[in-house]
């Protein structure tokens, strides 16, 4: 057991027409004017955004509105959002969406913190944040955790990188959690989200140096929930307690709860997703069911308790003699899984199809982005990254 | 299920050494001059409060000191605070110790935040808090789980009332949370807190309305953990792994994770504790260990789907063709489980035996304080109270 450090500091604010509190949430945290961010037209044509603007309007606070966040969200759009923060001399950036529309409103943020510095050296490491305008969400996709965690993912449009950057300075004040606003996503999007949620406790359980029991408790309980109620979806995709169940875990599986006293995590998955994701702009979640199980094939022996455990207390996998076994029915476990809730379990069956060139360089990228190797299961460089991409064709 | 708010701001700092921390952390958060406050001479014999002091004086942090703090803290040594701080100018309050220390800590941070009003009043529901100091601690006994809660309980010693006074605002900045440091508690003291632990997720558990799916899973993992590892502290008090696993449950357990999209909770066990350990000046773990079994006798028809479900899944008791029955096997578990830490199951083995008269008195005192009946897996009144004392003689 390692010790750790935890802050979630998000208030949450979760149940039905929770969206109406927005105002006085904000007016609560001393707002101003804030920047009003969303994505696509679905936050206008639902009448969200209308709902939120009346919300604001009422608690007397301002606001400018910024929209047009694509899925991977683009530096440009960033600082299209910096300036126009900066022009209307914004207070407050307040996300209306999923992980992308709030990790783009959190880049904002941190460039209306620093507006003198450039916000991508924060990506390439160049510098960490001294300081963030204050962020929160009304969240209407589960899948990120962006609502309650520490992460920042931006992709580059001009040169293809998409990278992260965790800083605790911009975790949410609140996030306003509705799970009816998550009824109308495309089941598709339901499923990657479910996907990306499972992934963010994976990468923290499958570690090395013994986790606490605790933790292992909770994730593996998180884990359970997210299986039962994300095929619970994919038949009746207006069942609330099941929108409910799934929005929640996707917060807890990403706000440091269930990594508590273990290395670090892993998050090689995620980094291969994210060289996949810069290159074919595939959706994330998808992403990472398509390369989770050549990952874990090309891992497991060198974790072997915890796939077993994995299999044994998660996938339901009747535990064998022999640990390789068990650790690979769970495995397979997963893949069935994945195709139940018509997931893709490799790239093929995502759609793309990286040419040995295309490998090369994402796997040149992915060793770039993680400084040359990481990871925790098994610690993997560029040539490991690239034939987990092989075996992932 | 309901809807929820979710706030659990508190910084944990959670391993070995990590008291050395709190001076750079006290720093962080702006302080100038905290008051310390302790209990009991073992924080100062055994060093800690040494190199507390030590860790304030690099970070340059003044400070005043006020020991003396008892289990089931008192109002006067919290006005004696008060007038302390004033005194000293103090702009934080800094608890090194247990539930008690902490709570006495917070009840002196509210008076310290609005000085022209009585602190007491804050208990009798007279009025809510408007401002208080910032508080944070050391954590010496795994047990309330207030180092990360907003609860505050103080006990007027000239009345004999214990009450409690919930306030987000007195949600602590940091908590150090050191396992080692509780590896002198005495045995008796180390169960007691496990079963105040549990008992702060079973309020929440025991109650009617469907809770989530995910809330029960973790309140489920985290009761299994607390049941694993107070049996290994008994017999191996110096455990490392197990007092941490203890002591990150006592945080988990009350600062409001396990009660997300419940009723609310129950807690009627709590406020028969209350009365108890204000005439008797008991244990409040013991007490609750002593008063749970008779209060799930008295309940557990009206809730019999959430004692099934206990039974079979923290208890392990097989699941049988009759709930009854299988219920009542998961209360005798939990007696045999309690026997095996030794802790009580009734006031006898608590060491009280109070008479009629006083179990009237206890009665309609809890009935005072919680403004007539409460309860969730049962509506609870004054002769129910009665009914329940007496069943645990």
């Amino acid at each position: 057991m390692f010790g750790f450090e935890y802050y979630a500091p998000t208030r949450v604010i979760f149940g039905r027409e929770t969206e109406g509190q927005t105002g006085e949430l904000l007016k609560a945290c001393g707002a101003g004017k804030v920047l009003l961010h969303y994505g696509g037209g679905s936050a206008v044509r639902s009448g969200l955004l209308g709902r939120i603007k009346e919300s604001l309007g009422k608690a007397g606070i301002q606001y400018a509105e910024l929209g047009g966040v694509v899925p991977n969200p683009h530096l440009s759009k960033v600082r299209e959002g910096i300036a126009l923060g900066l022009r209307e001399g914004v207070d407050f950036v307040l996300a209306v969406g999923g992980g992308s529309v709030i990790d783009s409103a959190k880049a904002i943020a941190y460039g209306l913190g620093e507006p003198d510095k450039d916000v991508w050296e924060l990506f390439t490491g160049k510098r960490t944040a001294q300081k963030a305008l204050p962020v929160a969400s009304v969240l209407t996709i589960a899948a990120a955790g962006s609502e309650t965690s520490n992460s920042c993912v931006i992709t580059n449009e001009e040169t293809g990188e998409k990278r992260a950057y965790d800083d605790d300075i911009s975790r949410p004040r609140f996030a306003v959690m509705n799970p009816e606003l998550t009824m109308s996503l495309p089941d598709y999007q339901t499923q990657a989200g479910c996907t990306d949620i499972m992934m963010h406790t994976m990468e923290r359980y499958f570690t090395q140096g013994g986790n606490m029991e605790l933790t292992d408790e909770i994730a593996e309980g998180l884990l359970r929930t997210v299986i039962k109620y994300a095929q619970i979806l994919h038949e009746d995709p207006e069942n609330y307690e099941a929108r409910a169940e799934i929005m929640w875990a996707g917060s807890l599986a990403h706000n440091g709860l269930t990594g508590c006293g273990n290395d670090g995590g892993d998050f090689v998955s995620h980094m291969l997703e994210h060289e996949i994701g810069g290159m074919f702009d595939v959706t994330h979640g998808a992403g990472l069911a398509a390369v989770w199980p050549s990952w874990a094939r090309y891992v497991y022996r060198n974790c072997l308790g915890r796939f077993v455990r994995y299999a044994v207390k998660v996938m339901g996998v009747e535990p064998g003699a022999d640990g390789e076994e068990t650790a690979l029915k769970g495995i397979e476990a997963m893949e069935d899984f994945y195709r139940r809730i018509g997931m893709p379990v490799n790239m093929t069956e995502l759609g793309i199809a990286p040419t040995e060139e295309q490998i090369l360089q994402m796997a040149k990228s992915c060793a770039a982005a993680v400084g040359g190797c990481k990871g925790s299961a098994k610690l993997l460089c560029e040539q490991d990254f690239a034939a987990i991409y092989r075996m992932a064709r």
